[in-house]
C-alpha cells in the first residue's frame, strides 16, 4: 500500500518574521514524503546535487523513505530563496538556482512500479506524464502543478490532467486553470477537465473537497504560531494522499468510502498545520503520529454542530 | 424572546460586477432585523427622513418586526454609495451622507425595555452605551464595531464593550482591536476585555466563535453566485443572535447550551450567505424559514466527517 512521490528536493533560505534560516532542507517532494510517512509508506523519485548533506538523506531514511529513486548527480541541489510578509499570506522569491534539477528526467526504480498510489509534485506537466504512465497497478494518482505551468504550459497540462484522479491546487489557481472567479463553478470547470476528484487548498483559511458525488469544506486549523509557512501545502498533499494510501483507497476497483476522503482532507489539513509550527521541515525530528490523531480530533470538536 | 436592534436604516447605491442599483434600501438595523425576524420578533430602533418609502416600510411590517422604535424626522435618510472589486472582496466608498443619521440619539420605546435580547449595530460607541443602559432583562447582549471606532474612539469603544455579552466583528477588525495580527492570540485578548463570545466573521472564509470553553470554526458556504455582498455581515449578526433569541439563550442566568452557539454560527452563516444572492434586501421578498433550514442541513452535509 506505498506510495510513490515525485518532485523536489531542495535547499531553502528563508525568512520569516520570526526567523532566519540560511539553507534548510526543502523541496516539494522532500515535504510530501516526510508528511505522508505518519500513513504509509513513501517512495521518492527526485535528484540532488553532490551537496546533498548525509544528516538530510538520514532524516528521510529515519521515517523509512525509500530513497531509491532519489538520484544523486555531480553539481548542486535546487536552491530556493523568500521572504515571507509580516501577516505570512504572501511571499516573495530571491533566487531560484535550479542547478541539478534543470535536467531533472525522473527515473523510476523497477520496484516502484506496481504500487498502488502516485502523487506527481509540481514539475513540468510531461515529466508527471512521463511517470504515471510507467506505474502499472494504479489505485489513486493525481498531483499538483502551478500558476507557471498553467499560464506558459497549459495545453501539455490540460492533456497531463486529464488522466489524473484527483487535483490538488490553490484557490487562485484553481481560478486560473478554469478562467472562472467562482470556486463553485470553477470547480465544476475543472471536474470536466478529468479528475474526478479536486482538492483546493485555501492556506489558512482551509480547504475544499469537489466531486460529482461529494462536497465537503473544512476551515483551517487555528495555529497560535505560525514560524514558518513553507511546505505547508505539501504536507497537505501528503498528509491527504498518505491516509487514503492507509486505508487502501481503491478508486479504479470502486472500492471507495466518501468519508475517507473527507477525514483525508481533515489529515492534509493538520499536516499543514504541523509544518507551519517550525523552520522549514523541523518539526517532523519531534513528531508523532499520535500528536497527529490528537490534532484530527481537536478539528472533530472544533467544527461540530 | 424578543430581540431589540440599534443602527442605521439607509439608503444605499451599490455597484458590483452583476450590476448596479441607484436606490435601494439597506443599513446594519435594516439587515439585521429582516434577519432576525426568521427567528424571533425584531424590534428596531432608527431614524430615517421624511424621504423613507412606504414600500420600506411595508416590507420591515411585512416580516413582523417592530417599528414603534423607528423615528422619522424631517430630512433625507442615511445615504451611503459604494462600488465592489471584481471578486468583491473589497469595495470603495463613493459617497456617504448620513443626513438626519448625524443626529442619531436613539429612543427606546419603553415597551422594548424588558426585551431579553439586544443587538447593537455599528455606531458610535457611547450610544450604544446609553441603549445598553436603558435594557433591564437582559440575558444576551453585544453588538458589532468597526475600524473607525477602534482607531478613533479607542476608551470610550473600550469601555462600551467592557459590559457586553458578545462582540461581533471580523477578522481584520479583530486584530486591529487587539493589536495582534495572530486570530488565536487576538481572541483571547479581547475575551479579557469584557465580552464573554467573540464571534470574528471572516467573509467567505467563514466564521469563528471564540469563548473560554469552547472554540468553533467553520468555512464560509460556498455560493455558485454573490450578486452583492451588502449587508452579508449584519445578516448573520441577526441570524446568529436570532437564533439564540429562538432558543431561549440565557447567558445570565446560565442557562446555556455550548452547541446552541456553535448552532447560531451556522445559522449566521446561513443568513448571510442568502443575502448576498440577490441585491440589497431583495433575498427578503421570496426567503422561507425552510430554505434556511435546508441550507442548514447542507452545511451539516458539507462539514461532516
Amino acid at each position: 500500500m506505498s506510495l510513490v512521490v515525485v518532485g523536489s528536493v531542495a535547499y531553502d533560505a528563508i525568512e520569516t518574521p520570526h526567523g532566519k534560516r540560511e539553507r534548510t532542507l526543502g523541496g516539494a517532494c522532500t515535504y510530501i514524503a516526510l508528511s505522508a510517512s505518519y500513513f504509509t509508506r513513501a517512495n521518492i523519485v527526485a535528484v540532488v546535487g553532490g551537496d546533498f548533506e548525509a544528516s538530510d538523506r538520514a532524516l528521510l531514511a529515519s521515517r523509512n523513505i525509500d530513497l531509491q529513486g532519489l538520484e544523486e548527480v555531480p553539481g548542486k541541489t535546487f536552491f530556493w530563496s523568500g521572504v515571507y510578509s509580516n501577516d505570512m499570506n504572501d511571499r516573495r522569491t530571491l533566487q531560484t538556482d535550479l542547478n541539478v534539477f534543470a535536467d531533472f528526467q525522473p527515473k523510476l526504480p523497477a520496484s516502484y512500479q506496481d504500487e498502488p498510489y502516485l502523487l506527481l509534485g509540481n514539475i513540468q506537466p510531461a515529466l508527471q506524464s512521463d511517470v504515471h504512465r510507467q506505474m502499472k497497478q494504479l489505485r489513486f494518482a493525481g498531483g499538483d502543478t502551478m500558476n507557471y505551468w498553467i499560464n506558459d504550459y497549459r495545453a501539455q497540462l490540460v492533456e497531463t490532467i486529464r488522466t489524473w484522479d484527483f487535483l490538488l491546487i490553490n484557490d487562485s489557481e484553481a481560478k486560473l486553470l478554469a478562467g472562472e472567479t467562482n470556486l463553485r463553478k470553477a470547480a465544476s470547470k475543472i471536474l470536466a477537465m478529468g479528475p474526478n476528484t479536486l482538492v483546493i487548498k485555501r492556506g489558512e483559511y482551509g480547504a475544499m473537497l469537489f466531486r460529482h458525488d461529494t462536497l465537503f469544506m473544512i476551515p483551517g486549523y487555528l495555529l497560535e504560531e505560525v514560524h514558518d509557512p513553507t511546505g505547508a501545502g505539501d504536507c497537505f498533499a501528503g498528509g491527504f494522499v498518505g491516509y487514503l494510501a492507509q486505508q487502501g483507497f481503491d478508486l479504479r476497483n470502486g472500492n471507495i468510502d466518501v468519508q475517507d476522503l473527507h477525514r483525508a482532507v481533515i489529515y492534509g489539513s493538520v499536516m499543514g498545520s504541523f509544518c507551519c509550527e517550525e523552520f522549514g521541515v523541523d518539526r517532523f525530528n519531534t513528531l508523532s503520529r499520535k500528536e497527529i490523531d490528537q490534532r484530527f480530533e481537536e478539528f472533530r470538536r472544533f467544527t461540530a454542530f
